[in-house]
């Protein structure tokens, strides 16, 4: 039992709550997302915020689904072992396999998960004991910190900056680490930024990882949606195997993040104490999304890559050159680096934010004055500070141009 | 960085596991789900293990899905806000109100949940501090122990007996209660021994729940699966409306279990806590439950009553009875309190152990040369020694008549 506590909202007597729900925060985005739905659809809003992808899922995965739902019903809907059935990880890591050119063992290597997030949230809850520190790039994805914070991590800040291309440098983890640290996390492509680390970065970091023998995260979850010539590079080609577990997940890729579906794959000692986290935390993940992916990934990944390179690559690409243009024409004194993945701008909009009071400011003026919905850069680190985050899947091609228009109308007014 | 583990499996250096993890252990349920997943599907296996529903899940709301799915594809598995659709929890809380008549706000007061066994998870996470204690019956349901442990807590088990018809009373809760204790957790019909506690009794819970000032959690997930003419009765008719928080789940009740779909609801504070949890752990559910219960819950559960009254009760009541009539007949000496609800007779089989070194040797020898499978009470406390569990939902009569005759033939040679 814990002393009472002080708000009014806290009901008196023997009953509290936990600490570790105590001491979170809600997040931002949900809030926006909240907002949103709230405020229902209105056609006049243009959204620049959450993270959605706008694309349709494949339609023969859907249909497939919706066949076996239907003519199959109780199997469609049976339990399944906690790490998921395992002809879906078996179609995962082969996909690995021939993409990624790394060998995971279904059996034992891998989790299936409630999206990516649950991967994120029972790969901490595994790793990290109260006090340890996780390195992670700021800004960074607004979900790390508090999902540290129930883990009982602290979070341990890399500074990057748009003018170097948000890069996370060997030097800068080095010089970072402490004798608390347990965990250096990446993104590549990240959110909120869209940048990728390059290959130099990244081997850099396994090394150090390997040396001072910590765990490595990768959060995958924009591996497949790259723009231009890019390629994406497995760490585990650098090294520290036995130390890296990846996050992914199929929201962004297959365009179904309202099915819940994520995998996690690592050392098998840590998908063991996963596993056991995971059946009391979840018991198993649903089949239906598993269904889904069985269809998405079959013939070694050859669908999906179809779906990828024909519809979403193209589409977002052609979005983001779209607001690159804008941006740039519009707002010719903001300062962003172009992404390379991913649904993302991360825009310094130092220049201005004259008569604002920050960017949270910012951003609530041009929701309630021009219906243009942007994330404040603060919600993702020190770093964004005077920062917005602009997500370009979102929106047409028409809409983002009126969008920016209108904010740049509205700050030259 | 805790000191190294001793395992050979623990890899070395200064990687290591979290505690939370390391201290639980792995569900004998879900092993012996696993070891039948394995084993494939051989027919000669009579199953009185697993609590999973064999109904087929109603036609129509599988097909409103599938249709959806098909004609819908991105709306269906779009995001949600963390608690779920508000349509959705709409559809929950008026059902609530027509079948037990209690009003709950589905604004603040219900979250939906990846299945019951997140809402547990969520709701120990939500209201536990390390060290805080839990009043459980013992036996209790296999899930509760490790669910307590990972939320810091501690196990404190009310010993029940099948000659008391497994009543956890009012004075025995009230001896179990320390300086310590936070929460009682309560769940009728119950599993492993599918007696319902008296109104009595519950009343009387409520009432020491309300003078200390404690917390309840009803675990509700079997309230709908009621035999005879008994009826479910919601604590909150007792009172401490404000110290109850309750998770249930359509899986056992739509048979549905591999959806995942379940909710908690409860005072506005716990679930504002449970829900800034929830948004880190899972960040929302999906959306194709979402879309099942809304269908299957129309009309305020008119649909939903018709498929629990003429499908699910009569097939289980017929099964139950003819366990019932074959424990009787074939196992004379064997010891059990009657089912009133759920899946499961809690059997004493002490006069039976003769020759069994326990009651895993006893269900390990019956798997293993009879092809019986049989739940060792002791998964499920203390109380369960020399005890098992038999599951009367998964086989049809003649299966249920061949299997109780081959446990007898075994013991009788």
């Amino acid at each position: 039992m814990n002393a009472k506590k002080e708000s009014e909202d806290i009901v008196s007597g023997r009953r509290d709550f936990s600490e570790r729900t105590e001491r979170i925060t809600e997040s931002p985005i949900r809030r926006i997302a909240r907002l949103l739905e709230e405020a229902g659809e209105k056609e006049s809003i243009i959204s620049f915020g959450g993270g959605a992808p706008s694309l349709a899922p494949p339609k023969d995965s859907m249909e497939h689904v919706a066949k076996k739902i239907k003519e199959e019903s109780q199997k469609s809907v049976s339990y399944c072992s906690t790490p998921g059935s395992l002809k879906t990880r078996k179609a995962i890591t082969k996909v690995i396999e021939k993409e990624e050119d790394v060998q995971v063992d279904p059996e034992k290597e891998i989790t299936l998960t409630h999206g990516g997030t649950q991967g994120l949230y029972a790969t901490l809850q595994t790793l990290l004991n109260p006090g340890q520190e996780v390195i992670v790039q700021d800004p960074e994805y607004v979900g790390y910190p508090e999902t540290i914070k129930l883990a009982g991590g602290k979070l341990n800040r890399v500074k990057t900056t748009w003018e170097e291309d948000f890069q996370m440098t060997p030097e800068k983890v080095n010089e970072a680490i402490t004798k608390d640290t347990e965990v250096v996390m990446i993104i590549s492509p990240d959110n909120p930024t869209g940048r990728m680390l390059t290959d130099e970065n990244l081997k850099g970091i396994v090394e150090i990882v390997e040396d001072e023998d910590l765990w490595l995260i990768t959060d995958d979850i924009y591996k497949s949606i790259i723009y231009e010539d890019k390629e994406f590079t497995n760490s585990r080609h650098f090294g520290a195997r036995e130390n890296t577990v990846t996050c992914s997940s199929f929201s962004k890729t297959a365009s179904i993040p309202g099915m819940r579906l994520g995998y996690t794959y690592g050392p098998k000692e840590v998908i063991k104490n996963m596993t056991r986290l995971l059946q009391y935390e979840a018991l198993c993940i649903a089949n239906p999304p598993q269904l889904f992916a069985q269809h998405f990934l079959r013939e070694k990944g050859k669908y999906k890559r179809k779906y990828i390179n024909e519809t979403v690559v193209p589409t977002y690409k052609h979005r983001k050159d779209i607001m690159k243009e804008e941006l740039e024409d519009k707002l010719p004194k903001a300062g962003f680096s172009e992404p390379s993945g991913a649904f993302y701008f991360f825009v310094d909009m130092n220049p201005y934010m004259e008569g604002f009071e920050d960017e949270e400011d910012l951003s609530t003026t041009l929701y309630e004055e021009e219906e243009v919905v942007v994330i404040p850069g603060g919600y993702f680190g020190n770093e964004g500070k005077n920062h917005v985050r602009f997500t370009f899947v979102s929106e047409p091609e028409e809409r983002i141009r009126e969008g920016i228009t209108r904010i740049s109308e509205f700050l030259k007014s």
